[in-house]
């Protein structure tokens, strides 16, 4: 069976199971993801061994540091995976909700429901925890998942999943409920993006290169998880406190992530005033500023800011600073350069709230407060498969409602169109 | 300017548009639509003249009949479509409706608002109308259009976007908010398809070869407006003369639509009572019936249903009957043939409705009642820009709440991450 073939199978197997699938009722499925859970505990010595074959042969290929420690499953982590999964079987599940209910005129009465969206491809980069936290979040919202991780992360990714399968079909988990492409042929991507009629939807969860290819190749729906090149605006009435506490918090409290700060826009009245106070915070967090020509004039141990620096999402210790002449300018330099994730005002002024709210056309628009909070559990959702910065479909913080679709469920007695 | 620098400009202005359209109220689109009707009506006879420039290049490339008719614009038709128009200026505005509003133990408010999706582009073929309808619909809900009707119909959607645009203007219609691409250059397409970051979404409304090029060049989210290749399931408790009613209805009332019948399933217990009565009833609609084996024994004047009889939309006063064991077996038929569009139970068994409604993956299933219903207006909404059979973003009639997304709204007093 060649790899065309092969992908086929299991678009096949796993809409066969998303059947099954919803049939389940929310205690079988919270019944299944304890049986996972249960199971991953068991299997923690081989998901271990498994995991430092990845380990050994990525200090051999040479990767960084930084992607080492992404990769790396200690005891605490896989208890960490183990506890997301008992958490997800706690939160409410949105399958068969009613979202709305009405009846025509002519006495049809028009349901409109939750639904599983049916099956699920999720292709991700380093880390194996994600094979774990998206398996659950697709199956108890009763969707088939076909999972397909990183190259460095394979044999990890495999302990995971297989334990994942057997612990679930304990308890009933259906067959090809859960899958992982065990192959790392590249091209295996690009065949499951255009399973059509099989495949519903695909997430990319990872760099510019793979969300790229993934948007170049699918011929089925994709919600992009990208970039976030996240700012936050000082405007001339802002609190100034205020606003250098968010500056401070959102670019230093965990600069690796999505949803930290990474331009810094300062209203040009009071550039003076603030901007040293922030070079001298960001200097006591090591974080490197540069600025446009006008901050520098203010503050002249900045760097020079060049275009690049405001399209760059540095994801570590580096913030880019612009001086503006107004709350419009800083709308449309953040229209223009920004990812549509996350961006703040700090400012008392209502009007200059309200015009930042109508214009930014972000996903999630902060007043007064840090970008850091864009998140599923910090929203309330419990959980999130991820971070969409499309505007179809799901925007922003992605939980287990957003993993679903609706239908109509259309009742009558006989009616007939006139 | 070549095509690909000409496309890219397009999607630059519509952008640009978009950015102007989020800050008109309600009160302003409404007097805008009205002004795009009045133009609409003054510009009468011009639309004929360009519209007989397209009859007439029709007749002599040979359009069919059918083709021609959907293309003729008469007073009557255009007369429709200043109504359209006038009715959605009546419809609720659904921009900057509140979704939801939660408040986070931090004391951050969260407001989930609906906005504007931004630029959205319309892909169609031969009626003209639709250059009107869709344009009133994508303003009405602040978004920026670009519209791609079919090379036969060049002349006459010039002319209606003509009036649109001139007509808006009059009362504040932002420039380029409404686009005609008005190169028949298929090529052009494929480019509109790919503006990522420009474009928004796309929604192709027309036959599969359209549907199947579109997905396969966008780079760019696409909800389709697929086939309805729709069935209705007689169950064996079913009322049969409600059943026939609904048959015929689904069947002969408008057999070029969508939501037509094309399939029926009858229980193999009451196949032999009511096959009889519905090839009369047909016969009399001068319906050609196409059945499988077992309805053939009992109806021996019904042609042979071949395999492609379960996959083709006719359209035309042609029904494929086939005779099923059980509810489950005509549930794994709609799943196995169908196009996720509407499907009907005609049942007085609760237990047969269930696990109809819970297992028919469609957007939209019926209990006695006729799948004609799945529409628009039918449903409530006012008027649809068409009927989704994808199952992202929006299912079934997408009215104007389709045409939206939403954005996050958080307002804080200083709030940082811990």
């Amino acid at each position: 069976m060649d790899l065309h073939e092969e992908m086929i199978q299991i678009g096949t197997e796993a809409l066969k199971a998303s059947r099954e699938l919803v049939m389940l009722g929310t205690r079988s499925k919270n019944s299944i993801l304890h049986a996972m859970a249960d199971e991953l505990d068991a299997q923690k010595e081989s998901i271990k061994a498994a995991n430092k074959i990845d380990m050994d042969e990525g200090h051999n290929n040479g990767l960084t540091t930084a992607m080492l420690d992404r990769l790396l499953l200690s005891d605490a982590r896989i208890d960490s995976m183990i506890r997301g999964m008992r958490a997800v079987a706690d939160l409410k599940d949105p399958v068969g909700s009613k979202i709305s209910r009405w009846i025509r005129p002519n006495g049809l009465e028009i349901v409109k429901r939750r639904v599983p969206i049916g099956v699920i491809g999720i292709i991700y980069e380093s880390r194996p925890n994600v094979t774990a936290d998206t398996a659950a979040l697709c199956f108890k919202t009763s969707n088939a998942v076909i999972l397909r991780g990183g190259k460095e992360a394979v044999h990890s990714n495999a302990a995971i999943a297989d334990a994942l399968i057997a612990g679930g079909a304990k308890k009933g988990l259906p067959e090809n409920a859960i899958q992982l492409i065990r192959t790392t042929d590249r091209a295996a991507v690009k065949e499951l993006v255009q399973l059509e009629g099989l495949v519903d939807l695909v997430i990319p969860r990872g760099g510019e290169s793979l969300i790229h290819a993934v948007t170049k190749d699918a011929h089925i729906p994709v919600i992009k998880h990208y970039k976030g090149l996240c700012h936050t605006y000082i405007d001339a009435e802002a609190n100034l406190e205020m606003a250098l506490n968010i500056t401070i918090n959102a670019k230093c409290q965990r600069p690796g992530v999505c949803n930290a700060l990474e331009t810094l826009l300062v209203h040009k009245d009071i550039a003076k005033e603030f901007l040293p106070q922030l070079a001298e915070a960001m200097s006591e967090y090591n974080v490197e500023l540069r600025g446009d020509s006008i901050a520098q004039k203010t503050v002249p141990s900045m760097k020079e800011a060049v275009e690049d620096d405001w399209t760059e999402e540095y994801l570590d210790l580096i913030l880019s600073v612009k001086v503006v002449e107004s709350t419009q300018d800083a709308i449309d330099h953040i229209n223009k350069y920004g990812s549509r994730h996350s961006d703040a005002i700090i400012t008392e002024s209502a009007v200059a709230q309200k015009q930042f709210i109508q214009e930014v056309d972000s996903s999630t628009v902060y007043i007064n407060a840090s970008t850091r909070f864009t998140d599923g559990s910090e929203f309330g959702m419990g959980a999130e498969i991820g971070i969409s910065t499309d505007k179809l479909h799901a925007r922003g913080p992605m939980g287990l409602e957003e993993l679903t679709t609706y239908k109509y469920i259309v009742s009558g007695k006989g009616q007939i169109r006139d």
